[in-house]
């Protein structure tokens, strides 16, 4: 495998635009469409909200029951969440004008949503903005970057990466695209993520890829514990590969769950790193754990704490509250077993050792965590199980954006 | 019932004193002292995570063990947490100080600490603090005062209350002064809440009380979602009100109830407005839920999002976050059956109806939210239970004091 220049067009038969549709910003691409040339399998992830938007409900059914899918259309600004059946209707009216525009049934449309909660669509734009997207559509690299740019709310950077691999004998490819900042996402309600591959793989063991996926990937990101109404991963794959249909978990499975892997890990990670306000990404990793379960808890507690997030925003090595956070996960361990080490560029360092301070050297931590990407390693030595979270700092910034969203 | 004036001092036989110890501040009260003339009752809840200060353990042994309590004594600036063994003896030889101070055995004495995590408290300096403890202490509304304002860290306001009711034909009094901003705190590694009453009860029923009394109070507060590790709440009892011990649930154990609901929630509500930047308090009530359970989910889920209570910040009727935070708490409900109202001083306003929006004002929403107390309504029509949380706004000032706290 190997990262190759590229997004969601760089597999065989991808097509994607953008289009200034007016849905809610002015001067800037707000729609964006992604297309196969023939049927897609799909797969797809979906918040686990209670609350879930129209987009959500739509699509959870379009993966479990239509033959195969091959666009979905995309809109930034309106979320579609808390919109009751007129929301239902605006996914179907969406599904229809695409199918009419692109020659295709309804049920092959998948859409998505992204922006405040509440607010019904303009359909009138939307319908004209599907139009807009066919003629802007196309298969080059530069069609991919327009379609990541036109998803983004919040997003400082637009967020894609193509990978190339082998499978049955054929180079096949993988590219993926994702706005937002976390399966458990701040205000802009949503993290969306779409990837799309031209390999082929029966739809059981896609499903099955992507379903043990985001375990360790986009499930495991986080900028403030918020779990969004509208969090959405699909996987399209087309076949266009042409490799022999991967049918079984031999060595092609493996090689795709790779690529899946490296695109997954590489888009949650640039998600937690451009979280709200962010100027750093925490990397957590728990290591000597009894079991996965108890190493993702004790991950994922620390990387979501306001107090761990709003110490590493001021470089202090504020050791207790990563232990605070740790005791508070639910999870059990000793405390006085516990080593911990903070780690970036500027080096390495033991924070910790069995629960007490080694007398670390205050300047060298505060060095390390002044850098862009931070890790912190906690050894709770009762096993051999291991689980790495991602998430952001907590800054004034992320309180301004938060603050002044709506307004 | 009827609130009277004072705090930990008011109700029969209790001294209070504060001093200045030089622990980690200067030039202000960092100790602080509580002492009843006679042997009392203890009752006491303490911090559920797993990393437990070394004052927290004390506490628990001495409230199970110790045939009675009689003083209490109270450090601020360093929370005695993550300190080993160390840390362990430093409780005792606190407690063995305060007995031969006070002539009293070293089972009857509690302790108490409360800021940063992982530093060992200066004996020689605390030893020096317990006698100008004694040379301070009073029962005058003043010297209770002194020992509220001596237990602060990042608090902006001391935190002290009394009532007076009546128990078998008795005037009896209770008192109470606490620090810090939840039970689920910030970076001051704890609220620590002591009450003091007159009342002549037994062990059992004092217990009994404490324990039903807090979930109601001190654990429906959250400032930040992290629990400390030294999380506090004592209730010391010593009897010299004179009335007959209570020993049954009758009408005098309902008006001890009462009472201590009285003074918890009025100490909970403000520690939860005190929150470490906070401008605003906000109160969650979840109204028509199927069971207890589910509506202290609800209402914690909400008071505890990051992004509803940056949205309270700015004054921003964004509901769609409180629906979000509801369909994230792990209760399940029908989000189309939701009825929401924003309340304050400014008026009451009907937000959503049956889920989606009624149309309101955004103009009136706004100036309801721009009070410093505001209050939250959802009603999800499933039943009869209802449950309040506290909370407070999320500002750059939150960000600031934990950015900046150790270093």
């Amino acid at each position: 495998m190997r990262e190759i220049a590229g997004g969601v067009t760089a597999a065989r038969g991808f097509w994607a635009g953008a289009a200034a549709a007016g849905i809610k910003y002015a001067g800037r691409d707000d729609m964006a469409l992604i297309y196969s040339q023939v049927p897609c399998k799909a797969a797809g992830t979906f918040t686990s909200n209670v609350v879930k938007a129209a987009p959500v409900k739509w699509d959870k059914k379009v993966v479990e029951e239509s033959p195969f899918v091959q666009a979905v259309v995309i809109n930034a600004g309106i979320a579609n969440a808390c919109t009751g059946q007129e929301g239902m209707d605006c996914c179907q009216e969406t599904a229809e004008e695409a199918a009419q525009v692109f020659q295709i049934p309804p049920s092959a449309v998948l859409v998505a949503s992204t922006g405040v909660i509440g607010m019904q669509l303009p359909m009138e734009r939307l319908r004209a903005g599907i139009h807009m997207l066919k003629e802007n559509k196309g298969t080059d690299e530069s069609h991919g970057t327009a379609a990541a740019k036109a998803i983004m709310t919040t997003d400082t950077v637009h967020k894609e990466i193509a990978v190339e691999f082998q499978a049955g004998g054929r180079t096949v490819h993988m590219g993926g695209m994702c706005k937002g900042s976390g399966m458990i996402h701040p205000n802009m309600c949503t993290m969306l993520g779409f990837v799309t591959t031209d390999v082929n793989i029966s739809k059981e063991l896609l499903e099955k890829a992507v379903r043990e996926d985001v375990k360790d990937t986009f499930n495991m990101i986080s900028v403030d514990g918020d779990t969004s109404t509208n969090d959405t991963l699909l996987v399209l794959a087309n076949g266009m590969g042409e490799n022999p249909e991967i049918v079984e978990e031999n060595e092609d499975y493996q090689a795709f769950a790779a690529a899946l892997n490296y695109v997954n890990t590489w888009l949650a990670k640039k998600m937690a790193g451009d979280g709200e306000g962010a100027t750093a990404l925490l990397e957590v990793t728990m290591k000597g754990c009894a079991s996965k379960e108890q190493a993702v808890k004790l991950a994922k507690s620390v990387v979501t704490s306001s107090l761990v997030k709003a110490a590493m925003y001021g470089h202090d090595a504020n050791w207790g509250r990563i232990l605070c956070a740790m005791g508070y996960s639910g999870a059990s361990f000793d405390p006085e077993q516990v080593d911990l080490y903070f780690e970036s560029k500027a080096g390495r360092l033991q924070i910790i050792e069995n629960g007490v301070s080694t007398g670390y050297s205050e300047e060298l931590a505060t060095r390390i965590l002044s850098e862009p990407e931070i890790t912190v390693v906690a050894d709770v030595k009762q096993g051999e199980a291991t689980a790495t979270a991602w998430g952001c700092d907590l800054t004034y910034d992320y309180v301004k954006i938060n603050g002044d969203y709506r307004s």
